[in-house]
């Protein structure tokens, strides 16, 4: 069961703006209605606060245990998305986040769903 | 016969704005004047407004059925887009619906059709 | 010898403001120097006026046979693209229309022409 | 050496604004420091003023033989591409220029230069 | 150990604006935490001042130098990012800089950071 | 429902060997089990006998219409693949015939399902 | 835990030979040291014995849950695909068969791993 | 009008075997049926026979002007690709000689044809 | 520097012969003449000996291991090939073993260097 | 002028078989005819002769500078791969070697020539 507690974060390491993005290629859920197991692709996109505003980054290997913890859960793709989001802004309250799930998708229709917190900075645009 | 009624949708799980993208590479229907079949993609992108005011957001199944329905019925590339456009307009009533269609093409020309509802949300430029 | 009065056009289906796009893969003329013939692929993308404002929407097969017209003309890329995008905007009289030619080359270099008309929809830069 | 003298400009055919892309992908000229060769393409990309206001484009042929007059030129990534932008602004004039140079790099980095000349037009944007 | 003296620059050759990119695709440095190597891209992109502002270009062979100094030193790829882009940032003092790492990654999770100096110039947009 | 009838042939143009290849990349029937519609490519590969020997080609004209019949056909992959091949078999009594068909899938797996008439010819192997 | 009594299998429906290949790219398993999961492809290669000899086919819905039931098994890559193959073999009594199984890796190794079952049908090399 | 007598053929310059390949992705005919443009590529495949036994290699000027020929001609694919075989085989005498030819299609359906003229080479098997 | 008795294997877990490939592309070495790195990847490709005959196959940690310990080792691309291919064949002792290494090359030229132990199985034809 | 003697080469590391190949993607000569520089891309695969027997492998930095000096020559595509093939044949004395190159092309046609030496050996085949 997806348990947002085992997220750890750690002090940015600059004061200028920088953003990171983390592609997790190995996502996997299962779909509540039918039981059948959902594949995709999770990306974040991030902009921490400034080292002096106590900006954090979130720690590589407990985001892998993080996402791993949904192998089992039965969750609609939707809310993945938005719960992802809420638990990464809560622990690292940045300055910009995008989550965005790619999802191989059933009978025919594959699906994206982007969710944000916070705006877009310039630094992204380049 | 199409029939927009065996569209369902469900409640949207979130406040914050976020983004979906649906991609049925599957579409079929019948080109009205030749009666021969085309071939092609159909895209939808929409922001559904937030829980707190009725936002919804169209359910897979019933959108495969839907896009299923086309199969025989004979319609040019324009009026299934806009068609598909009012259809979902209707049932979400989004903040932002696009409808994109990309056809195989008949004698060496390819098309594609672009149709819009609402204002590009600022979610989608990131 | 192309003649823009075999280009004909259907009355669009909708108020509602949407983008068409055509690929013509296997265009080909002449070169009027050398007299070797030129290959290349033409694209047009247009937003019609609304249908309550005479709108219409070139029709394909006679798109085809307008742009098969050009197959012994001996013609500067500079003004097959010029050419195509008169033609064009006299026919449909869009609110925006496109027109870009990408051509294989000759010697080592390849070109891209774009020509346009009217301005940039909304709805383009979704 | 390089000439610009043997470059060669022909009228633009139409008043409405368009815009030409040449992609020459055999460029090659010489590293002085080094001597051995260096390889790349060279990308062209121009809106000639209109005819009225004496526009011109560069003539194909003449373009090839110019990129060729630097096949044994000792010269660095950046000159080459400010001389480029520098000879042919001064043949057409143009409203807008951009030259870009991609290298196939040496020792595991590749390289790419762009140099402008006037104000991106607003048919580059769509 | 990583050592920002050993890079060179050599003065810009133009008054005009124009913009650099290196690509350095066989970069690797060790991670801290595990002792593994870590292997990525990094990316440089900047616009020197003009020369009569007396604007530098980073030497291609120091820089090639100055990342193989990395080979074996601990660090994480925030850390890299952002003192690659000081280290240069210092050394040209250029109008804007962006230095972009793409890491191969770990555990079934890549990443791509990216850090900037200056404001993006308009030849960028082009 | 598919007919073989409305195929037909013309006499091969050839003493010589030689090998033809049609690529239909819509095909689509139905599965009889979920009535939901199945698309795929079809691919016919194939050498006439001689023409002294009573060779033929599958016309192709007729082939896009026997395609087209199997539309609305509830009939498994592999039955599918089987019948064409035996109803080309019997109208060319070809040299060699193989039939390839390639499934988009259904529930995360995708399919090929090739069948053979008669020898690999020599000719296929270069 | 994966139970190869819930794989079925149905009559082939032919007498000539013919070869089916199943793509399953949505497999996943669990590391039996670390616990972390592995996620690959699992492809079927096989030919049936013919409809006279009793040959059969594998049916696909069986299929999918059978693989889906290695999703929480600690198994090694090897040990996978061996199991596949000697489960499928004891189904099927194919006249041939492949399964290969490919791995997206750990630590920046790739891995494949291939087993078979009787010898490889001339039908294969068309 | 297609004719063979403006190919010119060079000796070949050794005596030790080797094969040449032309690939000419710019060719076109017209379908004598329909009276539509066909579009296509052609390739051949060679080895001359050796110097000292009057081999000879077709001249790649003559070749460009020969298939440039039948861009107004009324031919069927199978028809095309006997006969450029039988032009090239009669010119050059090979120890071996390919003509493929790959079409870009009509109606859904792409075809390739190839006809062959002697036995495949060792050489050409590395 | 490299050390094949950190190299560990386990028993093949079967009878029937199978073939295991591991593609580690994140192999450097340092160039022995010039000290810059080498970049490449390495391709293990074997049948081990039946379980019956005490097959084994190599342990994939510490496969990695082996690796990586060739980081700041000087030796060339052909000698880093043979050492790999006898140190794993004097590990494993296997009935086939291709090593192949992928180098991205210096000065404009890549390279591929492969060194086999054993005959082909008939496994991997297929 | 191209001149073999700069080619230098060192004895073979191994007395097994293995197989090396060098991937020169900068290739330039000049057209004899035309006086146009050509473009191309030269591989070389070949297999030593054992350690034993005197076998030697060419070396990679003379190999550069020999493929260089043919930047001013005057060379038809056929003459240049047979006279590689015949220079490295020399200096090798190779237990098989091919030599093929990749052309650019003129005029809407490419070209790849291919010369061997030797028979292919069993190691290549893998």
């Amino acid at each position: 069961m997806p348990d947002a507690r085992t997220l750890e974060a750690f002090p940015t390491p600059a004061e200028s703006p920088f953003v990171v993005e983390h592609f997790a290629d190995e996502f996997t859920s299962v779909c509540p209605k039918t039981g059948h197991p959902d594949f995709g692709t999770v990306t974040l996109r991030f902009q921490p606060r400034p080292a002096g505003a106590g900006g954090t980054c979130v720690e590589l290997k407990s985001l892998k245990l993080y996402l791993q913890s949904f192998r089992n859960e039965g969750i609609y793709y939707e809310a993945v998305t938005n719960r992802i989001r809420d638990d990464l802004a809560a622990l690292m309250k940045p300055a910009w986040l995008l989550v965005r799930t790619d999802w191989r998708g059933r009978g025919g229709i594959r699906s994206v769903v982007r969710a944000t917190h916070g705006d877009v900075p310039q630094a992204w645009q380049q």
